[in-house]
């Protein structure tokens, strides 16, 4: 033994080097991501620590080199370690956040209703916001449609449950424990008709006129504007590649009373919140009981490695609303999302929502609630993960292939939408708008930015561009566009 | 007669003065202090309006002094009012209704659920807000359902307009022409998910917190719990034989900024507004800039004659906004209702509805298109209006037989329930526990009011009540737990 890995030598061996778990469904490079994440989190491992070599960790683990590669480098992305060359790995040192740091409020800036984010009649080439509609088991579907329609039972025609049908709660309790880690009870599931009608609950139950609210910028601009119409003040907080800059929020509006947040793929730009951030974003909603709404629109689609936990599975003091959508896994016209509320803001969000009622007809929910049941909802996003990850390089190199010249395409590890880069005297409103008059579809990421200027940028739906040959004809219509 | 409770002495006795209900949960001190918030959100006692002393109070009510003290205290702990010393107390007077940046750190104002009008998990005799539900053609609408889940395309799919499917919208101006003689184009109508989001819809596009509104007293609990959520004070405008006194709402509040009526039955009373009513109502809100909002949730089922045509019918100013809804003539799961918006204002209610959106599902609106345009709708009304009729008859005689000794039941013209008038002296809250403990339903009128006392009755929904024997039986169940 020498004494790079005398680490293993320890009396008490830590849980992340036991053996691994042969049948488990996740591959070892995940088993051994999911470790690390637990000990770190659990403060098995605390900042500043060294890991052990990945060399050390294969030869113990009889696993080769490249799976412990694959794992340290999903670690070093998510921020929880850090490579120091030849010195190896530690667990990140700043984990800790810090403690914020007072500042005068500035004032909130206006709103700006953002004008090109129209949905057109038809549907067009790059579309926001669209699945793969040819994708989707339309006729598993239409059975399943046709089922729940003929078994509608005078006992389903009166009011429904104003927080949801209790069987798809159940469904949606248990698929969030398996696939986003979060563990909550069906009583904590609220199902709303949408994220807008989710975030208007949250805002009746929790907000009031003239409530500062951090939001991401650039970010969603539905966001903004509802909370507007709300008389909610945004406060924008920049976003770098780990995600909202955290510390800015706290420089800006120590006091906001919630921040809306994209931690799985930041909307537009795709990137993770880091673990620091998200901890230093937990620090500070529980230190100033603040709420944090993690907007996870669209969590599943991650094509690089699985899908990341979602903020909530962090949270220990009830801070954190989880919104979810069927919107993007299934279909926009289903108006389906659901809402997971902490422990302690159940009774509240049960009267708020007999007050506003809503919500969603029982046909739909009881259509959901079988697919979700017999397995065709996990098979689909099994599905399409693998079909995302294939159309977004198909785009991408047909894309790149018709205009490099011109552009750069970011590259992401998830998410439904590719980011151009146009070099920076390009306007991407000018662009946006030609297009849209030539029938495509885009949108420009500096009318998703609110304070920041520069980042000129086209937003551009892969998942209904089938082949690198169809998006490179795609590329031509734009680079038309642009002579 | 001494000058100290002289205020006691006025002809039309406050209804926070009272006797207070010995059967409630709440404590004495509880109901008092209820109703003083009442008359103080409702605009009944105005800022610097005088409070009546406690000992008087006290002795009005036959209480214990330190009663009253306990409501007053609590009273002045919340700001509603101040205590002068021996120059008694007095509503605050500078009590703002508004939310202003100095109040950002309170807490969002609770919300005040009426207890009663609760729904059951499994379907009650006398059940409120349900159709008949053995007289649906579930038949004809599964095989409607099935198609339409079947005929599904990609471009249905995608995010469904906001203001409703274009087929529904017409559809529904089209039968309102022919059935409410109300003339709009589909441009006007605003499909939505259910009345009370028809309600904030309304109040997100025109009115803001502070605002005050007119409400029927009696009248339907929930409209006044959302409009208080929303900060919005109901200003109770007594209803008589020929509906809302609109005198007394010019007297109480005549600067509100919108009236909600229930012109073709009201709800409770069933009564109709008189077309003088209907009248004054155009005029004082043409001359003051007010909305009207015509909750039109039955007005199909009238008996005698034909219904009436709706008030929007009347309205040539563009004053009155007009809601529908599928929940009474369908049923409730579907989740479905609408609002016709005066035609200068389609601008704002599609900008609101973009910010908000929610809506209902693209496949639950095209089901309901089918089965209005195939005469499916049309035919269930007729059906059903016939139905009711009878039904209605047959539990009026059912229920007279057998509890006639102890209550009468008013003669109405429409709607879906009876009004069960009760001796003054019997509680209709305590009969309406104990029914509901029984396993039957009911709802109190005194629930449904908020100023007048007195009218005991009860509120039954006779639409599932088969037979005049099944009333019967129901009337012996009433008839032993009144023993």
């Amino acid at each position: 033994m020498n004494g790079v890995n005398n680490w293993a030598m320890a009396t008490s061996r830590p849980s992340y080097i036991g053996p691994l778990d042969t049948d488990a469904v996740s591959p070892y490079y995940r088993q051994i991501y999911d470790r690390f994440c637990d000990a770190i989190v659990g403060g098995v491992l605390k900042p500043g620590d060294r890991v052990p070599s990945a060399r050390a960790l294969a030869d113990e683990l009889g696993l080769a080199r490249g799976t412990i590669d694959a794992a340290y480098s999903l670690l070093v992305a998510e921020g929880y370690i850090q490579a120091r060359g030849q010195a190896g790995s530690i667990v990140t040192p700043d984990l800790k956040p810090r403690p914020s740091v007072e500042a005068a409020d500035k004032a909130p800036p206006p709103i700006r209703v953002v004008a090109n984010t129209f949905r057109p009649d038809s549907i067009r080439p790059f579309q926001m916001g669209l699945p793969a509609l040819d994708a989707f088991p339309r006729k598993v579907w239409a059975r399943l449609g046709a089922r729940c329609a003929r078994e509608m039972q005078p006992s389903d025609m009166v009011h429904p449950a104003v927080h949801g049908l209790p069987e798809l709660r159940s469904q949606i309790a248990a698929y969030l424990q398996v696939s986003r880690g979060i563990a909550c009870t069906p009583s904590q599931v609220f199902v709303t008709s949408g994220y807008r009608h989710t975030l208007s609950l949250i805002a009746q139950a929790l907000l009031k006129a003239g409530d500062k609210v951090w939001t991401e910028d650039p970010g969603y601009p539905p966001s903004r504007e509802l909370l507007g119409h709300m008389r909610i003040a945004s406060v924008p907080v920049p976003v770098d590649r780990d995600g909202m800059v955290v510390s800015e929020g706290l420089r800006e509006a120590p006091r906001a009373r919630a921040a809306i947040v994209t931690p799985a793929h930041q909307s537009p730009l795709c990137v993770s919140l880091s673990l620091a951030r998200r901890w230093a974003l937990l620090d500070w909603a529980t230190r100033n009981q603040a709420w944090i709404i993690e907007d996870d629109y669209d969590g599943e689609y991650r094509y690089v490695s699985r899908p990341l936990p979602a903020l909530k599975s962090l949270d220990r003091e009830g801070r954190v609303l989880y919104a979810g959508t069927f919107s993007k896994v299934l279909f926009p016209s289903i108006r389906l999302a659901y809402l997971v509320v902490p422990e302690a803001q159940v009774e509240r969000f049960e009267e708020v929502s007999q007050v506003f009622a809503g919500g969603s007809p029982s046909l739909t929910q009881a259509i959901v609630s079988a697919f979700i049941k017999e397995g065709h909802f996990a098979r689909h996003i099994q599905r399409t993960r693998k079909l995302y990850g294939e159309r977004r390089d198909a785009t991408a190199a047909g894309l790149e292939g018709v205009l490099g010249k011109y552009v750069s395409v970011d590259s992401q590890p998830g998410g439904m939408h590719l980011i151009l880069r146009l070099s920076a005297r390009r306007s991407d409103r000018r662009l946006v708008a030609r297009m849209l008059e030539a029938g495509l579809y885009a949108e420009a990421l500096s009318d998703w930015t609110v304070r920041r200027e520069g980042a000129s940028a086209l937003l551009l739906n892969f998942t209904n561009v089938d082949s690198q040959a169809r998006a490179e004809s795609l590329g031509k219509r734009i680079l038309n566009i642009m002579a």
